[in-house]
């Protein structure tokens, strides 16, 4: 899906670490969101309240995910899958552009 | 406003500048359009096709618009304009999230 149809964007944007990661909220119809983001390059610690799904749109990164030890590397096309009330560390070495899906 | 609602969204983010600046595109119902972006800090020229309306949604930044010479500093809460097949610069300190319209 390369778009987003009937959807509420949020104008203002998220901003995370000095601007460096940011991002736009979408509101579906049945109230559902996910956000629209772009991370320069950096080292990113991310909670989570939601379980989430990390969608790499463009660029490359690298994830620590909870409970693993080894850094799994993730393309443009690919994603992630992070559990509830957790966190997960982003290695990024240049830009990246992802959607973040949020789940119940 | 704070949001814009019925619209598309392309998923995918506009990128310039090495990522440097990035935008999202937001379509709406009558077919006409307007990006959202972020800035990080830098010196940029644009181009524009058609006439442009910037508003400064988060952070300041400095323009010289077409034909002046002195920089104006622009505000968030602020936006500027800028004709049809012109170009401006723009000097960003800190961050800045922006709306831009385009205007037939």
């Amino acid at each position: 899906m390369s778009e987003f149809a009937n959807v509420t964007v949020i104008k203002k944007a998220n901003v995370y670490f000095d601007g460096k990661v940011t991002s736009r909220k979408i509101v579906f119809a049945d109230g559902s969101f996910k956000t629209l983001g772009i991370m320069s390059p950096g080292e990113y610690k991310f909670d989570t309240r939601q379980a989430e799904v990390m969608e790499i749109l463009q660029g490359t990164l690298h994830v620590l995910l909870p409970g693993e030890t080894d850094w799994r590397t993730v393309q443009a096309g690919e994603s992630f899958d992070v559990p509830a009330d957790s966190n997960f560390r982003l290695v990024v070495e240049s830009m990246v552009d992802y959607c973040c899906s949020y789940l119940d």
